[in-house]
């Protein structure tokens, strides 16, 4: 534990609490909003997948001598926060807010890793690998959106409302956890901000995958 | 498909389904009561072992060329309707809950598994092997009513409703889908309530197991 920067032990709590809350939010939207038994096992699936990651994350916590509840408890109320702020109100937002959320999680991550000490870049980079990012949505959205352009309004706007809300708990976290802000980007705060253009474009390219 | 008997699919629809359910009603405990992170995780570990049972039955569903939504489809009902007549009011409740069913599903598919098609008996053997059937609860379960009599008692009422409700919608699987029915008592509609009475003996000794 003493030669683990304070720094990793956040970017893995705040991946395995992402994970956790990920895997809960997907099973409730799977639960209350899939049409058909086929789409409740479908998004099942993408939750069940989070679920695996997240044991991955706290495996190598406690591996390295780190209490996990501990290590994820101050990012609960950002990534819950977000949660709550994008609840889904029917099936196609959910499908839209498993592959955006999947999505930008994953890009942050990305991003964080390539800062990270080599071994947590190793780990997430397994995570990243194994992810089965709710490509399913991609079709069912496309076809959806086709044979209803103001469905295609409104899924545009909930994208943006979705990248809107992941940021501004972002910099919420980068303000109160200044090591994890330090191994992202060593050397100034403006590198936070390139990163978050960054994410954000990537973001874009999502949402044109989905013609939206 | 021509060659599969009619009561094999209901099987492995009754329990794909009830695999399904209980994955999304586990996730939604987990996240409803759980005290800490690490009740969270623990539960949402049990949950997720359900979504990879539910997987190994459809797949084989499928590849026995079944449909599994229809095959999952007349049981939506009663497994719906018990997750409903038992909804956890707290987290003990959801921990009693998550051994006392996994228990009572894991003893239901071990009897009709004894009656049915071989390959379908190496399914449910295979399912049920895997089981790590939410053994975290006895310690808590126990050391809670240690030291709250009053919670024990409760939770020895709550264990009751529980079978009582699953029997409930046992029977009326068992009256709704005669060649289930037959696949698991073929002698005589006795061999049925024999079977229930074997799953509450085998409830009472989990009851036991807990202190309840």
């Amino acid at each position: 534990m003493s030669d683990t920067p304070s720094g990793v032990v956040d970017l893995l709590g705040l991946l395995a609490y992402a994970e956790l809350s990920a895997f809960l939010r997907l099973a409730e939207d799977a639960a209350r909003l899939a049409p058909t038994l086929t789409d409740r096992a479908a998004l099942s699936e993408v939750a069940a997948n989070e679920y695996r990651h997240f044991r991955l994350v706290r495996d190598r916590l406690e591996s390295l001598g780190a209490d996990s509840e501990a290590a994820m408890a101050p990012f609960v109320a950002a990534l819950d926060g977000w949660h709550e702020q994008t609840r889904p109100a029917d099936w196609h937002e959910a499908l839209v807010k498993a592959y955006v959320g999947t999505g930008i999680a994953d890009d942050f991550y990305r991003e964080m890793a390539r800062a990270a000490d080599p071994s947590v870049g190793g780990l997430v980079e397994e995570v990243l690998a194994d992810q089965a990012r709710a490509e399913f949505v991609v079709e069912r959205v496309r076809n959806a959106v086709e044979s209803d352009p103001a469905l295609g309004g409104r899924l545009a706007l909930w994208g943006r409302r979705l990248v809107g809300e992941a940021l501004s708990q972002a910099h919420r976290v980068a303000t109160s956890r200044p090591e994890l802000a330090t191994l992202v980007s060593p050397e100034d705060l403006a590198g936070i901000g390139r990163m978050f253009a960054q994410l954000t474009e990537e973001h874009n390219n999502r949402m044109a995958e989905l013609k939206l």
